[in-house]
């Protein structure tokens, strides 16, 4: 007796970034059983993470449940966990959950999408000292820094130790750097002077940081001028060409064409560069893929792995024609891997290969001000980039959700000066200047 | 040569929940250097912080940052500390701010409205397992065990381990208890189903569990049945005349007439009862002040301390004819002492004693259910009951900033099924379930 069972090709989709929820989206009706594997419970909608840290949006207003997502696509399951690791013979994913369950995910099809972590180019003891921006965590740890900052100094008296807690120093000037830079401006001159009686928090230095010869290096050197231009007029110091060689609790030193120089400051931001994670090693070390730099896994025209027609790497993690490490890329070439596996299953021939529609690019410098390099050499600045990038950005949040609610709150911190995201909780609050306890308080909540 | 310089009266109030608030409040223009000290930068919105355990509000919805609140007031002054004593002769506040800097805030008047933590009824060990629900920090705390619940429950493969996780106890079913079982139903029944493939998220016991013989047993014996009933109704086991006897990492024991009992469960979460931090019993200690059960301070009429008229203590510290410790009589202290104050600067005479003025209480049971006792013997159930409590909670919220917000929140909430705020940091899902690990990621953020 034979019987034969018809069984589902696997794809398992290792990230929910960008990339990942692309790809896993557009197989949507494939005849395939799509798990899409993420280590948080969230998509983190990027762009908008800096808004987080800087109290305008909250944390559920860019980080929509993954589940919620993928609710409506039934050849679609999302599990929580990290992969660790890829058995490329055996075609096999292991991941952990958090606490350190272990499985593992056989598959027919794997697309990365593991995104890329902060590069600290060698010197990751500089971490702990100045976080990145990339994550959900990063943006809390963040917001509670620079929030904290402006307490602490007011409850000191000694004028040095109130200068170091009011300079924020922010190390690489691309468009996290930028619209960081610019959203702290804004809270020491706009959102916090009135709240303090001993500081003045507009006396709050914020410095910007990069190596290369102009912020947004990425840009068009004219956008580039009126970002630094505006970002001055802010209040901002800028200095390029200035290559950090130092971090620690207290400061940053850093390197100019006139010498060398240390900044006392205990507020640092790191958005220098990525890293890929280690995955990316281990899939490359198994399929002889080459690697770039950054450890990024180097695809072939159709974003496969050399040799490996069922492995896709797409998002942060890929590198393909110097193709930067933006939404625009990860969305179009999710969408791309995801439609190629379909035709495939399909039974139908090999698509063209992926070509990159370049939509333009923008950063916010502050409210009513942003730069935008558009195709065909078109640029925008000023309130016609802003309300541009305003349009753009909420037309892409996630549909139905907390679009409402982002919309009130842009309103309140553009229009008015507040700021409604501020609370920093205890547990933060006491994890961030642990080293300096000398008594804790007896009903803490965070110490239970 | 004699110089005459007035020294300018200085208030000293510890705590920035409702009691304190309002006591800084109403001192708004008299002659008098106000200190507000508060362990966090935020004033907790009380009766909501359960939205944001169950994922409705965001933090800073509830949490309004205590400078905004006082920054129009010029007498004022805002400053982030832990009182840790006072030195009742000498009249010296001492405070640590975040990392152990203390300070000392000398004062000619004190009110002490330093609110009230959880009381285990001295098994302290069941605090690790079974949080509490009354800062911010148990809210974020509470919001990710109760997702990464379901999450967990999708990964596991053995019955009875998904039966762990998927099982809710409460214990104590006053309004946050109730509030609580009824929002966790809801998040079973109506927020997660369809977003999961291998579990049933509607097959979750939600129970709740209290000591006496009624659920709300301060309200009247109807409302508690019309509560009781609407919570069955959602599918929340109630067992009252419960006795928790144990608490531990995988579940709770409790006894009833009909003996003892264990429930299997992961998710624990503790309502039951409040004990006054240690700072109350220095207080107390140094004035000879008396305090009832739960440590609170007696206090006079006047709500000052026998033999002390320069302390007062309010809110949910203070112990007066029985009074309960809710919003209400925080809110009505807090503005009493505050004229008491004032008008004793004025020169004034004492004005008459404190008299709470019952404006009724309420509980939501879910969605479009509450129950309300009014004064006079009235009563509110079902959706009037909601209404009424919908109203008033949007009235009292902080004017101005997020109520447009909020009300986009509840809208989504209470129309459809989404919870908006359900995004669970990488560091909490890694502590939550910390004793399991045995591999950690690779590039994980919160372990930088």
């Amino acid at each position: 007796m034979e019987m034969t069972e018809k069984v589902q090709h696997r794809v398992v989709v290792i990230g929910a970034g960008f990339a990942g929820r692309y790809a896993a989206r557009a197989l949507r009706g494939a005849d395939a059983h799509v798990t899409v594997l993420n280590a948080t419970n969230h998509h983190v909608f990027a762009p908008l993470v800096y808004q987080v840290a800087t109290g305008v949006l909250s944390p559920g207003e860019v980080a929509t449940p993954v589940r919620e997502l993928f609710r409506r696509q039934d050849n679609a399951e999302v599990l929580l966990g990290w992969a660790t690791d890829v058995d490329v013979e055996g075609r096999v994913v292991t991941a952990i959950a958090p606490g350190g369950l272990p499985y593992q995910l056989p598959y027919d099809t794997l697309v990365v999408a593991a995104g890329a972590a902060q590069s600290y180019f060698g010197n990751d003891g500089f971490a702990e000292h100045a976080p990145g921006l990339k994550t959900l965590d990063d943006a809390v740890e963040l917001r509670a820094r620079i929030f904290s900052a402006f307490e602490m100094a007011e409850l000191e008296t000694d004028p040095a130790a109130v200068q170091r807690w009011l300079t924020f120093v922010i190390v690489g000037a691309g468009p996290t750097g930028v619209e960081l830079a610019g959203q702290i401006a804004e809270i020491a001159h706009r959102t916090l002077p009135g709240e303090y009686r001993r500081i003045d928090p507009a006396g709050a230095r914020i410095v910007l940081l990069d190596a290369a010869d102009r912020v947004l290096p990425a840009y068009r050197p004219r956008s580039s001028a009126k970002a630094e231009k505006r970002l001055r007029k802010l209040g901002v110091e800028v200095h390029v060409g200035a290559k950090v060689v130092d971090v620690d609790a207290t400061g940053v030193v850093f390197e100019t064409g006139a010498g060398t120089r240390r900044l006392e400051a205990l507020t640092k931001v790191w958005s220098a560069g990525v890293a890929a994670p280690s995955l990316a090693g281990r899939i490359a070390a198994a399929t002889g893929a080459e690697t770039d730099r950054a450890g990024r896994i180097k695809v072939e025209p159709d974003l496969t792995v050399a040799g490996h027609p069922e492995i896709f790497v797409v998002g942060d993690l890929m590198s393909r024609d110097g193709l930067p490490g933006v939404a625009q890329v990860a969305i179009q070439g999710g969408g791309y891997v995801g439609r190629t596996v379909k035709r495939r299953l399909a039974g139908r021939q090999a698509g063209r290969p992926f070509r990159y529609l370049d939509k333009g690019t923008m950063a916010v410098v502050s409210r009513f001000s942003a730069v935008a390099d558009l195709p065909g050499g078109l640029r925008l600045s000023g309130l016609a980039g802003w309300l541009l990038w305003l349009l753009v950005h909420w037309a892409y949040l996630p549909k139905g959700r907390n679009r409402v609610g982002s919309l009130a709150r842009w309103t309140v911190a553009f229009l008015g000066r507040r700021r409604p995201e501020r609370a920093v909780t205890s547990h933060q609050a006491l994890s961030r200047t642990a080293p300096r306890a000398s008594a804790e308080p007896d009903h803490e909540p965070a110490l239970r």
